[in-house]
């Protein structure tokens, strides 16, 4: 179901990319060590200038460290020593977000996602000396070229090597961190900017080294952070009417959009995903007060909700189904009939705002009235008087995430939220948080609920777990229990920039350093309750 | 010691490249078999048509048959089936010009060449569905596509796949050979043309596989049948000019040049092939009459006489010399003095003709007096009066290659020339020859003998038994004794196609099929004894 001119609006709002020349900072070497992250270290072995002193034939390899993680493009200028180069050369090109890339054989990667999305290449290059840039976008920090040939007249050298980094943000946009600021914030602002930054391309990418894509659950994530930081309100823009002019048969905004070849949905529908339409044009609202975007996208918001109605049973109840209909988070044994449930209410007093807004008043009373069946079901079904712990599904399963997005959603008023919270922590329900986007979640409802001190003690927990663990940017994984954990089965194919984790740049910001003075109520997706 | 407005004139005759849109012709399996030509045999499996129904996934490949030996660019779209395609595809393709190519593994090659001459790529495409072309010329009938990736959602389909075919003969030019010549020299006409046309890009190159450089040895061969065949002037002319502005520092002309990144000279010096910089302005001018590129570049001819010369002991015979300073053939026990004594001779005969075509009459005098000088050297110190036989090098090596070419220079008259030959087939030194170059050579003397016969079963032995092995385009490497003889170590690393190999086309037109009305005395280079 293509709207063309939304499409068309979309594509003519597709940013010009920022350009930036990198040069690695050093030569390195990727050393097994079972105390380090994933069994990997880096050691130092080389500044960048002394790669140029070195000639290289078949079996000679080197790893360069960017000193930072990038995205872009590799340009390197080849020259051929001691004579002439009289064949092709062949080149290995192994591209690492981590070191455990550059460690570990990529041929016997046996994971669940296809080995096409670790970043290798063997190319050949017909003309040496030449200046050559590989055709695709690398994500990573570490590059390690293995020399395949020469093996017989001349050996190579490498004259220049840099990286062009790209993204759409404009990092000189963003004000610095008042003075108060404690410097483990100030480091993890850093890292969750430059996740952002580099999730940034041409739409707001889940993750530039896996997926590329547009997923609305993490493009939520990345506006909240963005108003915070590089303020790029055109993207947003861009994305809202990519996934508004492509939306699924039964009228659904899609899980994902696809930019290339050109701008298409992709099949996966979700529950949550195509309720957080309402939420992302309610925040891009409230951060720019665009009415036309607003009036023009809000028929298909609209339509959102009621499709989503449509899945309540005769108690006002999402229906459950084993199938994947609600993402929440990844966990094996979630159950999402609470979450989605919350994630109804949570979007649908967000649509009321924008009916108000528009001055649509009897659809805001109607909407309304939604969420009070809604809550009011979620009170009756769900929620377990004796445990105070809403339970979700058949088998009445108590998990982190449904209270999470219960408090949330505020079926229940400030103070009880809290207690829920405090509950939570205390009685600890095995079904827990695994990936960032739910630990975003978790802390946005403890400030929500006032335990500011809790939601930072967790956010230092997690976010500054990867800190210390090195992270350039911040992870789509990461169990602090279990820093090997991968959902697919290894870590080579983990992402380690990855957008729904940007996201403590907009805590730190909104929370911890209010400098805003022109701050409006209403301005984040959060204080809708 | 490059003259730049010799490389100026030559860069400005670079040839815009004739392109044709080849289709494959079938799906094929390569089966082994000891039976056949290096153990490999072709099988048709299916039409081309039918691979448009197949859908592929992780572990899947297929073999394509072009029908025919193609140089050129391989353009293909890429579809996703059952599902949209939701990680980039990684594919591996590997081009052979002979089915052993894709019958056995690249990984395992251990020839004595640079394994970046194996034609094979590995490569990852983001987006799909797309049509790609992939940057590097392959030089190929075979390609079999291995299909890395995808393993999961989706398969993928091949909507289209063909070779854009490049070459700068304009094959329309060619006369159809008259009736009376017999289908097996038709069929040999028809291989050597289409070597020289696959062998023809921006310069002559010797191996549009391997080397894809520009040899003087090589080209004066393809200028010969080039003149008998496409009649492309201008690109012998820009070779001609290349050579002469990229000589040595010593004023020699290179062995071979490379074009790209800039055309510049190899540091490989060969006394015959700086002689045949002499022969090939000769057969130039003999075919075009092109009296301004005969003045400008007779002076770096003439500087090759001197140079030649100064090799000469005190008896008048060249130095000999363990290094390799003279290529005759590729054969490791083969002495190269009697060889280089007579290739200066034949070089110094056509610089006469030259000189004397410019109206230099005392320059033609002086060196026919060193042709007479070298002549009679040879006769006193290499003839053997006791055997027939000119002998080479301080151990007195009877070999094929020097009598072949002391019957080329027209050191004896033509009936001695001629008993030479026969008791040279009679007498069989085991220093044989080795290539088809070498062979030409053979031939050319049989023919310029009076065993026409003789030369013609040669031809047929030679050239027609690459033909009965099925060859598509003439090789570099055949011995009818040795099949899988490769002087690399390797069948894999062979040329296929190769410049030196394309001879017996001018064989044909030249001796069997005279039609030319207006061919004129000395139009070529055999002809000037």
């Amino acid at each position: 179901m293509i709207n063309k001119p939304f499409v068309d609006i979309a594509e003519r709002l597709k940013p010009e990319l920022i350009e930036q020349k990198i040069y690695p900072k050093r030569l390195v070497e990727i050393v097994a060590d079972p105390e380090a992250l994933h069994g990997w270290r880096v050691q130092g072995v080389g500044t960048y200038d002394s790669l140029h002193e070195r000639k290289f034939e078949k079996g000679d390899s080197f790893v360069l460290d960017l000193g930072d993680h990038q995205v872009g493009y590799l340009t390197f200028s080849l020259q051929s020593a001691e004579a002439r180069a009289d064949a092709p050369v062949r080149l290995k090109f192994i591209f690492g977000e981590m070191p455990c890339e550059i460690g570990e054989s990529f041929d016997e990667y046996n994971g669940w996602l296809d080995r096409s999305w670790l970043q290798d290449e063997i190319v050949n290059f017909d003309v040496v000396p030449g200046t050559y840039t590989l055709p695709r976008r690398y994500s990573f920090r570490y590059l390690k070229i293995e020399v395949l040939t020469p093996a017989r007249k001349f050996k190579i050298a490498f004259a220049d090597l840099y990286v062009t980094s790209v993204s759409s943000a404009d990092l000189s946009s963003v004000p610095p961190l008042p003075d108060h600021v404690p410097d483990d914030l100030r480091v993890m602002d850093r890292i969750s900017i430059k996740t952002l930054q580099d999730c940034m391309q041409t739409v707001f990418e889940d993750g530039p080294k896996r997926d590329r894509r547009l997923w609305i659950g993490d493009l939520r994530l990345q506006a909240l952070a963005n108003y915070e930081t590089v303020k790029n309100y055109e993207l947003v823009k861009r994305c809202l009417y990519l996934f508004a002019g492509l939306r699924l048969e039964g009228g659904q905004v899609s899980a994902c959009v696809y930019e290339k070849p050109e701008p298409a949905a992709d099949d996966i529908y979700l529950y949550d995903y195509s309720l957080f339409f309402i939420s992302t044009l309610h925040d891009y609202y409230a951060a720019t007060q665009d009415r036309d975007t607003l009036l023009q996208l809000w028929p298909v918001a609209l339509e959102q909700v009621g499709l989503s109605l449509g899945r309540l049973d005769d108690r006002g109840i999402v229906t459950d189904d084993p199938s994947w209909y609600c993402f929440t988070d990844w966990h094996e044994d979630l159950n999402k009939q609470a979450s989605a449930q919350a994630v109804l209410i949570y979007a649908l007093k967000q649509a009321v705002v924008l009916a108000q807004t528009i001055g649509l008043t009897e659809q805001a009373i109607s909407i309304r009235s939604d969420v009070d069946r809604a809550s009011e079901a979620a009170l009756t079904h769900l929620l377990n008087r004796s445990t105070g712990f809403f339970e979700s599904g058949d088998q009445r399963q108590v998990s982190w995430a449904s209270q999470v997005w219960m408090v949330l959603a505020g079926v229940l008023e400030q103070e009880e939220n809290a207690a829920l919270l405090d509950r939570l922590f205390e009685e600890n329900p095995s079904i827990r948080p695994m990936t960032p986007y739910i630990y975003h979640h978790l802390i946005e409802a403890l400030m929500l609920s006032g335990r500011k001190e809790k939601a930072l003690e967790q956010l230092r927990v997690y976010w500054g777990g990867m800190a210390e663990e090195g992270a350039d940017t911040f992870w789509e994984v990461f169990q602090p229990a279990d820093k090997n954990n991968s959902p697919y089965g290894s870590n080579l194919i983990n992402s380690y920039c990855h957008a729904w984790s940007c996201t403590p740049t907009y805590f730190i910001r909104k929370y911890y350093a209010p400098f805003h003075s022109n701050r409006t109520k209403d301005s984040h997706s959060s204080e809708v309750n």
